[in-house]
């Protein structure tokens, strides 16, 4: 999705019926618009429909303003549908908060810098002063909250300030090594990406390498999930795993790992930003 | 699919327009089928639309044998379509052809006796008796057509005989050592699967495991894919790899290949008895 | 190793100290015997020094019989060595456990009939009469031993019974759905090989299939390890992963798991056979 | 391998008789320096004997500038060996070569600047001037060496003055689009990687993305090696691989091909630095 290309975005869930896929891709077509992609599922077990749709606007009859309405009019209601609706003109604003490590933030930024993706990058939130350099050397914004339980409330409370003057929809943590807050979690549900290390469910919580170097895993990995209240429990957008062996010291285990890490989070971001996410029950639909 | 599911599946393809999905969703759906999957992918460049599309037949109002006729006259000529239409009462009938090796065979053989696959297997063909008592293990019919230069249009012959007297709808290659002739491939087009033991289009012909080390790579891997006249290169249905070392001898990457060989191929024989498969332009579609 | 080889393999391992490896190449070298291979592997944190060695006897100038009796006085009491001496005609002696499914099964005794390992199976248990008809095949003796509560303890006495009849060495849990006593374990000390179906310790205990699909994750696995009292927390041997999606159903995570089950636990298995594993501190080994 | 380490590293190869390891850790245990990590191959097909060993120097007894020439002399000589020794404080001295991409150049900058490499790097090349603006984020000195047929000889000729200033010891061609002379190569035999975007063999020469789609493989690849004056023939040093599917462009294809390049090319590099790579025949021994 990028600015010039005048396109819309629909993600959708429904109960399933017959004729949910007919009347949606009738509804763009009757009006004049040209299906781009289509991605679609239903869950048998629970008779769900899902759907991702996105069509080109520059010919379509129904003016941009009016899509949402209509759309809901004609079909949301009438198949009780879960619907977002969007426009290649709303770019994505993302916030990345990072600690002291470095190798998820050069991923994201390089990206960013090499116009892989559809978003801007605002500012950057630490706790910590050390990646305030890597901040300046991509020209972004960086701002250093350092926290302390006495004064966790008030800075998250400076942070959400931050977040809202600078319009952000949606904040990725790159290793930030700190827990946030029901409160803050609450203002950006299904919008904040965090990286944990470890192939979750196995080695939640703090030192995964450790702990899986314990265990003598012969394979780690690194999960990217949407964050939730519940601590490494929140809906699962991508994993990936990487072979090790015995010889593989915990040293070994961060160093790979890193790798996987920064391929992991990038890959999730690039989906959240791409809305190709939708969030169903604690599990995500990812689509093409 | 399995007999007593009284479903059909249909696979489609044909030139890209507003509509077709619409068109044939609703074609199923207003005379009562029940849609039980759907897969469709556009080729943007080529502006092909493709699609994959199973439904329960219980309460379908078209009766089976009319249904082809009313999809044509009704849908396939105004959309352009190539399109083929199965039911699940035609179990589709599977002859294997081996050589001296038994890993690919017993993979086959495991799935089939397990009753993991909708499909008979009436037959095994060899060049060589070796594996005569492995299909004597499963009760299966075993016919040797040792081949020479001199009496191979005349096996062959005798081959597609027994194949017609089996109602053979299709052929898997389980590493027969063998190359068909042009005449026996025309008989089965798209029908006739093979391994070849490498990643192709890497060390396509004789002997990859020896070119894969004398290369010196780092990762093997297996092909599977539809008999064309032309060696090794017809359309590919399923490939894997595995990481190897400069430790591997060309013995153990013939062994580490056996486990990718019996895999992939198994994978791509499921892949067509659930009638997942689509050619197109020496390239597949392989639907979910 | 083959009988035919007449080559002996020695694992070892203890607290490092300069001049380990010399001596052992040197006790081997000086007394003629050809190394075949060696594997060492030096743990750094703790200090230990493990190692794999394997030498052709042919013309090695202690006899067979006195090498435990030369080694344990010369080397192994000087450096405070745990090791374990196999030699080539001392044939592993299998037996296999089954429940009521039939792929890992199938492809432990395919390798076992194309002769790919050093091993016999001279019987297979199991608590269901499912699988008899698949040792017959392989015209391998099969036991039933129905277990309830209450017969537990006398069914496996039974069992033990047997597998000392047989000379078994040790056991390969093929999908056995039975928990073995703390006093069946300690008879076959890490020589009782299980195969998980899950990415331990990941969905560790009963349905990690259904687990894994509550919970959402991108990539399911299976892991190999060694029996201890403690459920699904022995030294682990192998592991491998395949990637799923939303898509697929608990049933779909069954189908795709039982490949990783079958290739993990046979390839476990020939680690063990070839004596290429060696357990400390509730890890393995695995030499190359 | 750190500045600080006051270690040292030899890579050898020789002819493989008995005694040969123990002749070399005792060299090393017998004037006490202390084994850190060893790694060793036989190739039993050619006889060759292939060695990678690390120790710490603090109390070696054998002053540094003269450890080459005793070695020599009481070892190299008698087995015939071919040696390399490195000593810790002679840091690595990389240059990179770039075109247009960002990819590859900020994954190697990244973990440069994270401190992740014992390695300096002096200096960027280019035939392009778009990287320059990265090179002065990091703060490197960037030479823009445009290339035609006419000039190349003379444009190579300034390179390699500017390498020689800057005593660079290897070169990285960071999907660097340009071939090097025969006359280049010969100067840094060895001691060129380079990246290429296919799995080879399959797919040299350029547009292996294109390749890939319009042969239809399911897979693909990237591969990393050390550059010979055969186009994309050199040693293998890394490949990985991703899957794809028939619904992926070209576009997407390029896409998800620079995260594979990036993470092999950064993976062979660090072996290079890290002294873990021997060339032998058109292959490499990559120890551990």
């Amino acid at each position: 999705m990028k600015a010039n290309d005048n396109t819309a975005v629909l993600l959708l869930y429904c109960p399933d019926k017959p004729g949910i896929l007919a009347a949606v891709t009738e509804f763009i077509n009757q009006h004049k618009g040209n299906i781009l992609y289509l991605d679609q599922y239903v869950n048998r077990e629970e008779q769900v429909f899902f759907m991702r749709i996105k069509w080109d606007l520059a010919d379509f009859q129904i003016p941009k303003e009016k899509i949402e309405e209509y759309f809901r009019t004609l079909l949301a209601i009438r198949y009780d549908m879960n619907f977002r609706l969007y426009f290649s003109d709303a770019k994505p604003r993302m916030a990345i908060f990072v600690s002291k490590m470095s190798h998820c933030l050069y991923d994201l930024l390089a990206r960013y810098a090499a116009g892989e993706w559809y978003v801007d990058i605002p500012l950057i939130i630490s706790n910590h002063p050390d990646m305030e350099s890597v901040a300046n050397r991509f020209g972004i914004e960086f701002h250093c909250f350092p926290i302390t339980k006495e004064n966790k409330a008030q800075q998250e409370a400076l942070q959400l300030e931050l977040l809202v003057k600078h319009k952000v929809t949606f904040c990725v943590l790159a290793r930030y090594m700190q827990i946030l807050s029901p409160e803050f979690i609450e203002q950006y549900p299904n919008r904040i990406i965090n990286i944990h290390h470890s192939f979750l469910p196995a080695f939640a919580g703090a030192k995964p390498y450790h702990a899986a170097h314990e265990r003598g895993v012969k394979i780690i990995g690194a999960t990217s999930h949407y964050v939730t209240t519940e601590l490494d429990a929140g809906p699962i957008i991508e994993q990936d795993v990487t072979r090790i062996s015995h010889k593989d010291t915990v040293d070994e285990l961060v160093k790979k790992g890193r790798d996987l890490e920064k391929i992991v989070l990038s890959h999730a971001v690039e989906k959240h930003i791409e809305r190709k996410t939708l969030t169903y029950k604690n599990r995500t639909i990812v689509f093409q």
